[in-house]
């Protein structure tokens, strides 16, 4: 039987904004990326691989969000962004690693995997090839907003940024983390594609987890798939995205896969993230052990999405 | 009980060569490496991070094998490479992707891991970080042989060195893969370390499987340590490396688990690899599917070593 065409985005699991972002706009943000990717799913072209890729465009787009324009700046102010795509058919995946200037890095990602043998290109080379590819590369100033800049010369520290993002803490206030998305589609196929720009203050040429297979995501039409956000250092180390589908492959529901994965990273390298997951008969999971993850779902033409803890809000798709 | 202090290393799985490197050059090459990397293994300051680093050290000083001197070429005939390393106590890890000019890369991807808050540092931004380390750059030319020259000459399509070295056909002649370790050490601490220069003809910006964690390599105390060769893209797209951890995990002999993960990729994607691994209690596993493969392995002062399928010889330390 056929599953129910299902879309899952998150907007990045981290501290609640209390600052110049408002929840209502992060939630606007992610029912418009929802959308953008849900319509893909429809008919007898429904593609998931299509469906994550615009969801993912749609956060990029969006400056509120940390991939894309909106990034987050590295120590000298620069934006370098990574992602990834892959499609759970037969495994294959694109990434970049440490791009700049690119629009939708989750798009390039996406032709390293239809037009080139390789699974991720990183740095001049990865600018290279976009340029081969006809993709325009945009200034830096188009992707670097007044919020960002405000936020580095605060957090000059990585590791600032990183307690308070993704530690536990009585109170957090700003900054948001990379996106991403999972879908199912008509045809039994999944995919995820996951986006950053990375966290405040990190060293130039630093690549985080996003765009390693394995840990900001992975996916397989025998299991379903999984799109991760958090501190990406600790993400990769223990390879949560993996262990969620290995988790799921066990038998788990998504969303107890994500919960044991958390849990795993939580104890063995004292980190906090979130992720999203969907099994390929269209179970959704999301869950985070962060202040908040913005996230949506849609199936049957049903809308659901939240940014707290136990948040889950209906609207019509 | 405190494990025995055991190192395991090898230089690549691939076609045999028949070329202009003898296979008793290679055998001399991985046990000096066996050997460079298994006196860090002795008495009280016995460490198998220090045991892993110098052996991949050993054959990336060796120009017969595809790291450091003698990295396979890029298509446009420079030296790109990638290395990891990892310790199985508290999942630290360090890599480095798309590196020029570095005699060690994977020392360079040592300091990443002991001296930055990040896991992976690319490009640029890599060789930046070396020289703010001190680590001298080191001309092309001196990374580059004459040998990987004509096979670039002779390949010069990636794809047909992909499917000379990693596809089932009937005879193979030349180049080598990936060189790699793993080992235990007598405080019962695992660690792996895997260094490539790719695979010629790639594009200038490729970063293969090696520096992906989870893919080239993982190691954790609570299981044992594993570090892969083979066609990159295809390595990465099954997690290589971490799937062997997980069937270990799950109660697998190192040589089973490697035998299942080779099977579990040459079924899902199509192409050939090889492995070494380690249990946290020293319990060997090499294995490999392509042609041959130059390992070796080290324990209570026994070498053993081989090329050829089930080939296992003997000597001393």
């Amino acid at each position: 039987m056929a599953p129910t065409p299902t879309l899952v985005v998150h907007g990045g699991a981290g501290a609640l904004s209390l600052g110049p972002v408002s929840i209502d706009d992060l939630k606007a943000g992610i029912l418009q990326a929802a959308r953008a990717g849900y319509k893909h799913l429809a008919g007898q072209t429904s593609s998931a691989l299509d469906a994550v890729e615009a969801a993912v465009c749609s956060l990029e787009d969006n400056p509120l969000f940390n991939a894309g324009k909106g990034s987050a700046l590295t120590v000298e102010g620069s934006i370098e962004m990574d992602a990834i795509i892959m499609e759970g058919a037969d495994l294959r995946t694109g990434s970049v690693g440490c791009v700049q200037n690119i629009k939708n890095p989750v798009s390039l990602a996406r032709l390293v995997m239809e037009k080139t043998e390789h699974i991720l290109l990183v740095g001049d080379g990865a600018n290279k090839f976009a340029r081969e590819m006809g993709v325009p590369e945009i200034p830096s100033e188009e992707l670097i907003t007044e919020s960002k800049r405000k936020f580095l010369k605060e957090n000059e520290k990585f590791q600032s940024s990183v307690k308070y993002l993704y530690k536990e803490r009585e109170m957090g206030m700003d900054d948001h983390d990379t996106v991403g998305a999972v879908a199912v589609d008509a045809h039994g196929n999944v995919a995820c594609a996951t986006s950053t720009g990375g966290i405040t203050a990190q060293m130039v040429g630093r690549v985080g987890d996003t765009p390693l297979i394995g840990s900001g995501g992975y996916c397989d039409n025998a299991v379903g798939a999984v799109s991760t956000t958090g501190h990406g250092e600790a993400i990769a180390r223990v390879t949560l995205a993996r262990n969620i589908i290995f988790y799921m492959e066990q038998g788990l529901s998504p969303q107890e896969a994500l919960k044991k994965g958390l849990a795993y990273m939580k104890e063995r390298v004292d980190s906090l993230a979130g992720g999203i997951a969907i099994s390929n008969n269209g179970e959704i999971g999301h869950y985070f052990n962060t202040e908040g993850m913005t996230w949506a779902s849609v199936q049957n033409g049903e809308l659901h999405y939240g940014v707290s803890p136990g948040e889950d809000l209906v609207t019509t798709y």
